[in-house]
């Protein structure tokens, strides 16, 4: 058979690259990386142990490694510019966005800090400055200064040709700023309008005044609900007191929030960082890691506690001890599934005091029916299994109490939880599979203890 | 002292409308609700039980009702839809864009269907034939055919004389796509180039081509991707064989499938799926999640049934009863951090064979850290607890076996999981818990067997 016919799977960049990088054939993995769009050679860095990571830094082209930077996960990112020269860093920084500079800068070293803002101009050091001088997950660490003003009284011909004088529009402008002579935000001006309307008309007869300017400590968040609901592209960010125009947010940035928003749920659930690095060495990831075990470590002896209580009534009839898997795996599964339902309808807003009653009632009513179904289950089986009716029952008791108990700690917890300020994705797992522990354990071998002694 | 110089808080919307619900003053609860945008109200809708539900979607006007529809989660929809008179539906889809209408008109009654096929007129029908024609995940389902499109060899000049005769440009339009006579997708104008480019240049001068056209048949997570990496506004999709351009995918429908794809990941790991109601009634409520409860329930059972093999062991060391949630609980916590970034990284793209074994080697590293230190703890505390050496040791040795086993089986199920085709974020944590907890039981019980007895 000839070979070329064989079908072969086309290898991916990884497997191309880590090829290059074990033949060490240089040049190639040089071609490789700087073929790539700066995005992707970020994910591409994500994905390599920190000595070859190192090694294809080295090869990327200079031209690039500011927007290869900006892209990267944030302890990736610090742990590249530990190893970079000052001079490296200060060129790398240059060209970028305002927004992009401002986030690299928060991780820079007081040093190399000062030596890239003493490099920019005074006017682009302003921009900065003012950048920086908001906390990162708001409005004002968000946004951009690179505007495009125009004033309400001048019309679109004006503005036609005071564009093509300018002769260059920020990326991803889809609107015009109107403002009037205090630079007070009044409204937009989509390009898409000033291409179609009469070049008579004035800019104010046209501008879109519906989308309100965002004033800066709004929270990231919600300048991504913003942009979701309104369907928005661009918008302005202003001064709360006087609705001075101060620069503007894009949706890329937007973007970027909900991804990174959505993956700290999924990451604090399980007590990760989503902005480790998953190829960071052993020793830093054991510690990280080993905080979180030990957290459940110090809930873990409290179940074993409670199980302690029962020694006596364990060894008079062991087969309790082979019941106890299943009331506490049942019972954290179904605190899970209420838990996360919760959470997820915290972070859209669409739980609150007013109808957490209802769903309260709800999850209870849910976890009576499917405790009754599956404790029934659970029951039939022991009753085969150990032959005597008071373990079935003792087992089916504890079940439905458990599932409450689930029920009862999953809309609860989560509540309580953001009351006190505390993220309930990261803690609220933790608190409700403990509560189910305690309870299933305490329920299923005080039941015993009672019926069956 | 004055009430009004209490501290009050402003009602939510949500309460607000409670109260107007309650009180039964339609006419408020009618304001309220025409005050919001279409996004809003549905999010609003989605936080109702069902009865309440209904009273406020009554209320809503007609002309946003399509606009709602199009913003609500599946379920809430097709709840709300069923109770729609079909003349209403037909009125509510009109004037909606072509991509949200594929996404309605795939949630409708067959004879509705065709009610609203009929209402359109012939062009638009075949438009809107033309997304139905794929799936609702890929490019072709995403994207919306109210391209504006031009040819390289005319000028700006005449492209600024032809929108501004055409006198509307669709929402979200960044750019125009250039194409050649065939409707061959050549590359896109960007309007700020127009606006700011000399018109005397032709398109084919000032076009960019990096950006190539997205065949129909891409998911739409790689859509995502792509759009992520290039920070793209807008993209065209061309046809697979000949490139012709069929449409335009915007950045708002991406923001869309970025938020499913983080919610899905989330909800599914808790057996939960992102598109139900959270007010849906309490039976389908409870039967779906019964569903995931049962599948827990065969491993649970599998686990009790590793324990009553050791039934001898644990009349005679109830101590190894009451360490037993110990093992099962922090090798349950270990796998799932494990899968969890596993499962993240398989998402990224980040983790794929060229790098997994690196990864696995670190994890059980990992693992071997954090079993040693973790199991020193607990071997301490039980040789506190119980006073004996050899109950100490043998939970020291099952621990760390067990967050071994948890390292392994963290990293090698997913992955073996992608290669079945079946989602690991779905199925991942059931597998993985039920290896530890079968594991754990096994070794501490086993162990205690040989040891102890």
């Amino acid at each position: 058979m000839n070979a070329e016919l064989q079908p072969r799977r086309i290898p991916t960049r990884l497997e191309a690259l880590k090829r290059a990088l074990d033949e060490g054939t240089m040049r190639q993995v040089h071609r490789l990386v700087n073929s790539m769009h700066p995005a992707e050679v970020a994910s591409l860095l994500e994905s390599l142990p920190q000595t070859q990571r190192e090694v294809v830094w080295d090869l990327v082209d200079p031209e690039i490694e500011g927007d290869v930077l900006v892209e990267l996960n944030e302890e990736v990112r610090a742990g590249l510019i530990r190893e970079m020269e000052p001079e490296d860093i200060v060129a790398a920084a240059e060209g970028l966005e305002v927004d992009d500079l401002a986030d690299l800068l928060r991780d820079l070293p007081e040093n190399v800090n000062q030596q890239v803002l003493r490099s920019m101009d005074s006017q682009d050091r302003d921009r900065l400055n003012a950048v920086l001088g908001f906390e990162e997950d708001t409005a004002g660490g968000l946004m951009n200064t690179d505007t495009v003003s125009v004033r309400p009284d001048v019309t679109l011909e004006t503005v036609l040709r005071y564009l093509r004088m300018r002769g260059e529009i920020p990326e991803k402008t889809d609107a015009l700023f109107v403002v009037n002579r205090h630079d007070r935000y009044l409204g937009v001006l989509h390009l898409t309008r000033l291409l179609t309307e009469d070049p008579e008309r004035t800019v104010g007869e046209v501008m879109d005044t519906d989308v309100s300017g965002i004033p800066p400590a709004t929270p990231a968040t919600e300048v991504a609900s913003l942009f979701q609901d309104r369907d928005l592209v661009s918008a302005a960010v202003i001064s709360t007191d006087a609705g001075r125009l101060l620069g503007r947010i894009t949706i890329d940035d937007v973007v970027d929030v909900i991804r990174d928003e959505a993956e700290h749920s999924v990451m604090s659930m399980a007590g990760l960082d989503e902005d480790a690095d998953m190829f960071a060495p052993v020793v830093p990831s054991a510690r990280r890691r080993g905080v979180w075990l030990g957290i459940n470590l110090v809930t873990a002896f409290l179940a074993a506690w409670v199980v302690g209580l029962f020694e006596a009534t364990i060894q008079q009839i062991v087969a309790l001890a082979v019941l106890m898997p299943i009331v506490a795996s049942m019972g954290g599964v179904a605190a899970t599934q209420t838990l996360t339902l919760i959470v997820r309808g915290l972070a859209l807003g669409q739980v609150e005091r007013a109808n957490a009653r209802w769903l309260l009632t709800k999850e209870i009513a849910v976890a009576l029916l499917n405790g009754l179904a599956w404790a029934t289950v659970v029951g039939l089986v022991s009753w085969l299994w150990f032959h005597q009716w008071r373990i079935a029952l003792v087992i089916f008791a504890a079940m439905v109490v458990n599932l409450l108990a689930a029920a009862l700690a999953g809309v609860t917890v989560p509540l309580a939880l953001k009351r006190l300020g505390v993220d309930p994705a990261v803690a609220g797992g933790v608190i409700v599979t403990t509560v189910t522990d305690v309870i299933g354990f305490a329920s299923l071998l005080g039941l015993g203890t009672r019926m069956l002694r």
